[in-house]
């Protein structure tokens, strides 16, 4: 059985992640991983979600956790969400949210939503690589968001019609973003409004790292400045995806959507076609933990990956060349590195993974037209700190050496 | 904002499931409903599920459930699976399964690998709704599958190039369907197969009711009818769509897909895109209940489900007017009525709520035309034999009185 010639066209787009592949080769111990970017399973809530799985099987919300339930999501945990958007300057109702399974999905279904073939999504140069996987699906075409720039939006919009459709949306990562660590500042943001607005696109708004902030002062989302200019989240355009990935633990694969009642409509609609709806038990144990430990632990986890932080940039202090720059995030799990403009960080990691033993994603995977190959990202979520420091130093010593 | 002007094209083929408004009114206690379709929670495995989670989350095992994962799932489930499709006729490896969450996922999945804007899928005349609701995003045109006639493999393809596209699959659920409750006699599967090879399209075989048999003789699956033919699954066109759902629990939102290894591992490509992984303390806690009460887990709710069907058969006999027929399922959980040409299931169905108080799914949103209006699902899954028997009673008043 040939299968190409039965496939949609959409599967040209679709490739295995780099990051992915790269994963598959740092199973051997004497590796030094910065790669992965992923929590530390120590600093999981593992006791308090051992007792909330066994508190729900073992009482009458039994059988409801275990039955279908709605596409929406369990009612509760909106609910308790409803209140942390409040918090974060954006008031909202139970209909304003929808539950995904993780903030991926979310992506996926946004691209579903929104992206008809040769559409445009602006997108960071670079930017998050799941988003762009999840949209490649979908076929669109992407542009580069340049808040700092004064790039007009009719430009923009000139760009998409003569690639055969329109702008839909600008998506970014705002809080110390993958891969760089960057966080978009006030005015960014108020630009990125002021964009879209012109344009007449969406916002996506990925925040998933939005509670790990630890030090510096707490923008508000876009979502919250676009209700601040306009009144209401049913007049705004911005669409806000949270996850409890990397604040509780992402293999119960729990994220929400925050947004205006026809987004979060719609969205429903879709999950219901795709996958009926995010495990009821995974929901009702997320809401128990969230309810009653969620800012204890946030503040706990904080405390342990900005040490981790603070290690790897005293570490890079130390260690590299004067030609190698790199960001301060104030939250998150990213360091990213901008090297001199002659070497290529794919290259590099083949070089390091030989001579020294240390990994990290070279960083032109994360730029949706491949550029940007004298960079790289590095993670500092699962290092302890002698680890840190070991690594970061046989990194500098090959930088050094090329 | 208005938001109609930069959603995608395929959302306005998305639309809310009559099934679903439909449960929304059924809260009612004084209502005997018949609509829903599924498993009855009395039935859950839920204190070997309360162990499993309390096992899992107490030991070393720990780490791994609440961290993200593989896309293609949990090891140790895949190779369950492997040797569970052995003992169907089909020889795989692990290789050869992909976890999915839940078999509407493997659904949504197979349109978004296969389904290009105007390609035609061939699906029964009346078919799964679930299944039309995931290709729908994907914008296909939809023929009528009818293995039982004479209708060339040549007429089909005419009359999807004339649609703009090409036959991409044949999907069929295969035993005890919903909602028909029928069964495909390994002469049909012989058909569906013969065509789909003329054609050279795939053949999706929905099996999510397969172990759910109560009698008769069990009939291979498409799949293995297939590997018979040709020697080995990497040979096959048939991609097999399994699930956790009926048997064990659906609130987890476990399946698998069973194919070729190209066709999985784009799948892997899909779902690494849309969702990362099913969640894996799900897929641990599905293969602890699996590998220890499986078989003798469906041979108990088998017996359960047998009886309320026999108990349905047996009251539609004794209440049913002689102008309304019925199918004879030899498992699963739905019987199927066709009433007089005249009559409307929708608008019997207002009738039966305002006079009898019992509720049903009209036939006509399971046909991709909406045809089929003088039919109706029945489930006998939830009800007990007082209420089966007082619901088809009344059901039989009204349809007498009509």
């Amino acid at each position: 059985m040939q299968w190409e010639h039965i496939l949609a066209t959409r599967t040209s787009r679709m490739k295995a992640s780099e990051i992915r592949e790269l994963l598959k080769l740092l199973a051997h111990p004497e590796i030094i991983s910065f790669a992965g970017g992923i929590p530390d399973p120590d600093l999981f809530p593992a006791k308090e979600l051992e007792n909330a799985y066994s508190d729900i099987l073992s009482s009458n919300e039994r059988e409801s956790a275990l039955q279908y339930s709605v596409s929406e999501g369990y009612q509760p945990l909106r609910e308790w969400i409803v209140t942390k958007m409040a918090g974060l300057g954006i008031p909202c109702d139970i209909d304003n949210i929808i539950i995904t399974s993780g903030s991926q999905q979310a992506l996926d279904y946004l691209g579903k939503l929104l992206l008809s073939p040769n559409d445009t999504a602006l997108v960071g140069w670079p930017t998050y690589l799941g988003a762009l996987g999840a949209f490649n699906a979908y076929e669109p075409n992407y542009d580069k968001l340049e808040p700092h720039t004064n790039r007009s939006a009719q430009h923009y919009a000139d760009t998409a019609k003569v690639k055969g459709g329109q702008v839909k949306f600008a998506y970014m990562s705002v809080d110390f973003a993958n891969p760089t660590g960057n966080t978009l500042n006030i005015s960014e943001r108020e630009r990125v409004l002021d964009l879209a607005d012109t344009l007449n696109c969406a916002v996506i708004e990925d925040a998933a790292y939005q509670t790990l902030r630890f030090d510096g002062e707490t923008i508000p989302p876009i979502l919250a400045l676009e209700i601040a200019r306009k009144g209401s989240i049913e007049k705004a355009r911005t669409i806000y995806c949270g996850s409890f990935s990397k604040t509780l633990a992402p293999g119960l694969r729990v994220g929400w959507v925050c947004a205006a009642k026809p987004v979060i409509s719609q969205l429903v609609l879709i999950k219901q076609a795709s996958d009926l709806h995010t495990p009821t038990i995974n929901q009702m144990v997320i809401y128990k933990i969230a309810k009653s430990i969620f800012y204890d632990h946030v503040d706990k986890i904080r405390g342990t990956y900005a040490a981790r932080r603070d290690r790897m940039l005293q570490a890079l202090a130390d260690h590299m060349p004067d030609s190698v720059r790199w960001t301060k995030p104030e939250g998150g799990m990213f360091i990213w590195l901008t090297l001199p403009e002659h070497l290529d960080g794919a290259e590099l990691l083949t070089k390091s993974l030989e001579t020294q033993k240390v990994a990290f994603v070279p960083g032109a995977a994360f730029f949706a037209d491949g550029s940007g190959r004298n960079s790289l990202r590095l993670s500092f979520s699962l290092a302890d700190a002698a680890t840190i420091d070991e690594g970061i130093k046989r990194l500098g010593l090959l930088l050094k050496s090329v």
